[in-house]
């Protein structure tokens, strides 16, 4: 009698707990009409799914979608893109194309950011998304309750806020709009200007001032050889390429020096890991970002969400704790072809195509992934990735949900394309890589001004 | 303007979700009466804390409380002790003292349970904890409110409901409750009788009869050695101790049948791994327990509690994501004694005598922990060990949290101790383990009558 009293509770508690699974859910809510919830949107539409994407600013396109403002939108709203202005994408496009919906042949592989931005409106266009987006609706908080999730948001031109019901959520909020800055010995005693690259636009304003540019990922890089003819003074602080100068060195003019880390900075300047001194007006951080999930507590939805840290995530999309909620997204590093096939392992989820296992055995697989990750030498702050085998991760999606197996082609295309850039830095985006079947590729060095297929 | 509500509206969140550190506790409350919930008690009030111990049973003690019943006790509540009659335990007595209150010299190491859970007696009296436990107090859910804790309970005479509220938390229910038994090919088709070693007793009851023992932990070398004289036939099937019979073996009369795992099972007996088939009449699996939690779920407390995992846990004791919690007890292998250092630990923390790290440093912390268990070679099921160094472990609770640092000589008993009792598994309670210097100990085998330092 007792037993059946506390299997009654367990039962009760797991049910009350969202433990037990969904088949297919009612309605679907996305935060976030970036490249990620559109993505998702398009195939749940495919499964004839109700959802609506709860967008913060008046656009779609998320990162994709260059403001030239600094600080806050005509809503006041933190303007959210951390573009600039003649971005060119740093992958070829092929990997970063909705599945079947791919760019004409004969497209350079590195377009413009532009360009892909208008090819990203075409994509809505086509599955005739927009209807269902909402936009000026910043999410504030998602909270559980017994059987489906509150979802509150703010409309930002009137600042009311309203509360929504949703049986699944998806989580697509971007990860690259939190400027994050290292804490670097003698910050509070520089005396001159400090920006992150969030807020940098392009190079003009930069013309005769002594900058110093910190960190050499995709956007360090680009900031450096954007300015490196426009600044009187460069000097480029990074510790990543520790060789980089070896392989066919950007002709910069005399007045680039790089650098190691900072050691520490003083009133017009810094110290160098080297001991050696540079004087500045300008520091860039091009540091990278941090996540940030105000809208998520451990309480109210089951997920740790911190700067560092979202988890636990099984396959690195399932709120393991409550699995009627997903996040695309929020892996890196990544090509924007791997958010299409989270969306699409995320709304088969939502479309109930399959079952996941138990909340415990989901935890023994993330688990084994995060001790997998140190295995391969990632960072412990690169908890989130999907790791050094992205092939796997695609066979894994696969074979579990039936997402479309994308060929390994796309995987050697990134990790090749991501190795020889820094053969010909300032050129890389000068060769087309074209898929020729399911294992293999060419490239070629083919210079040409760019013709977008898209318009706006 | 809005950047300010936007501070303004996360650090209401980070206030809602708990995550702000507390100063000292004005009240906490404790789940179990077992050797970690006393010794947590008993730093309580070392500290002028107030505090209350909510115990299911009618008595204090938890696992070292023998209970010859099988099933329910008078109230119909599942029995909580896993131990047995004659029970003795199986790490020198030096190594599970509460700090300060040892047994006196020439006490044999190995002493009997009934002495040690007469010494637990002996402690409650002695600091005067009875007064602050509240027995026949099941905890039911525990819920985070606002600021607070809601903790409720049934009273297991009255079967009447009750909620509390606490400032911290302290989860100390033990987890060696909830049987685990593996699925084994053909369980179904078995016709014999099955049990755990959670309801063994005692040897007598299985005379004459057919037995095949599971596991090789320390219930079941206990178990088989309690048996080999008794049974008409005793198999014992394992795979951990692939050589053990290579030592000095015990004396078993004949019928003794050492096997690999279970293959699958048939009507009368199992087919074994090396093929070989057995016909028993009664199963004893002693393969270990599941964590049970019932009384959390993510939701109300921000812990991950599934029955192999609880996560994620700073220091393996306190809820990162509500630091307001803190379990003791929950690693695995150990020996009481770090129980008593986590009790330390969480009453410290609980005092505000220190200040822990922020939520992402603390998961920082747990995920490289996570990892170097992998690179240690433990299981994925032992994520909550603290680890091979248990030395380590208690310099870091120093360093941290001043808690008086137990010299190295404890975990080399220990780890001297665990490895060498199957050099003479018969016997091996028959040795003394004498602590003579902060890193030096002498083993001598001194078989004698036990005189129990401590009466009812
Ligand atoms: C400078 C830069 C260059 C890049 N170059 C490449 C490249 O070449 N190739 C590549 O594959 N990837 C590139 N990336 C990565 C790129 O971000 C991804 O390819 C992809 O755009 C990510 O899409 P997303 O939808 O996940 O996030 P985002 O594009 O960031 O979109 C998130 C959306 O969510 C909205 N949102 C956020 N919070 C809320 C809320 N609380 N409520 C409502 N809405 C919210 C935002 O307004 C935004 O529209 C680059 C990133 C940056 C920053
Ligand atoms: C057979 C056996 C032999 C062992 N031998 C040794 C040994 O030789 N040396 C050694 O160091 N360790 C040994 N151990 C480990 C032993 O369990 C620990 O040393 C120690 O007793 C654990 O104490 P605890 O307080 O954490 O848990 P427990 O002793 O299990 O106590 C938990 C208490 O919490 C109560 N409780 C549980 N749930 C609730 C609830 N929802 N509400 C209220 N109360 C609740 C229980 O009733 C119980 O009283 C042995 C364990 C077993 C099972």
């Amino acid at each position: 009698m007792f037993r059946k009293f506390v299997i009654m509770l367990v039962l009760s508690l797991l049910v009350a707990a969202g433990i037990s699974q969904a088949s297919s859910a009612s309605r679907v809510c996305i935060i976030g009409a970036g490249y990620s919830g559109l993505a998702t949107a398009r195939y749940l539409q495919d499964y004839g799914l109700n959802y609506t994407i709860f967008e913060a600013t008046p656009n779609i396109g998320g990162t994709w979608r260059y403001d030239p403002r600094v600080g806050t939108d005509e809503d006041g709203i933190p303007i959210y893109s951390s573009n600039y202005k003649n971005l060119r994408v740093n992958s070829p496009v092929d990997l970063m194309t909705y599945h079947g919906y791919e760019f004409q042949e004969g497209t350079r592989s590195f377009i413009s950011g532009n360009c892909f931005y208008k090819y990203m409106k075409s994509f809505v266009r086509h599955f005739g998304l927009m209807e269902n987006i909402q936009v000026r609706s910043l999410v504030t908080w998602v909270q559980r309750t017994e059987d489906k999730w509150n979802l509150t948001y703010m409309k930002t031109d009137t600042r009311k806020n309203y509360t929504e019901e949703c049986d699944f959520v998806v989580v697509a909020s971007g990860e690259f709009s939190t400027p994050k800055i290292p804490h670097i010995k003698g910050q509070e005693e520089y005396k001159g200007k400090t920006m992150h690259s969030h807020d940098y636009k392009e190079a003009e304003s930069f013309r005769g001032q002594r900058v110093l540019v910190i960190g050499a990922g995709p956007s360090g890089l680009d900031v450096v050889m954007q300015l490196s003819n426009i600044t009187s003074k460069l000097v480029h602080s990074q510790h990543i390429l520790k060789s980089w100068h070896i392989f066919n060195q950007p002709d910069f003019p005399g007045n680039f020096i790089s650098k190691p880390n900072v050691k520490h900075f003083t009133a017009n300047g810094a110290v160098f890991e080297d001991d050696t001194v540079e004087e500045f007006d300008m520091v860039i951080y091009c540091t990278g970002f941090y996540y940030n999930h105000p809208f998520l507590s451990t309480l109210s939805s089951g997920i740790t969400a911190t700067e560092n840290y979202v988890m636990p995530l099984y396959q690195q999309v399932v709120n393991i704790n409550q699995p009627t909620m997903t996040f695309v997204g929020i892996c890196k590093p990544f090509f924007a072809k791997l958010l299409d096939q989270q969306a699409h392992y995320s709304a088969k989820l939502a479309a109930g195509h399959f079952k996941l296992p138990s909340q415990d055995k989901m935890l023994r697989h993330w688990l084994e992934h995060v001790q997998m990750l140190r295995e391969a030498q990632f960072k412990i702050t690169d908890v989130n990735s999907v790791g050094p085998n992205v092939d796997e991760y695609f066979k894994a999606l696969h074979k579990e949900a039936g997402v479309p197996l994308l060929p390994p082609v796309y995987a050697s295309v990134f990790v090749f394309s991501g190795k020889t850039l820094l053969e010909d830095l300032q050129n890389y985006r000068e060769y087309d890589y074209r898929i020729i079947s399911d294992t293999q590729f060419k490239k070629k060095y083919n210079p040409r001004e760019e013709v977008c297929p898209y318009d706006d």
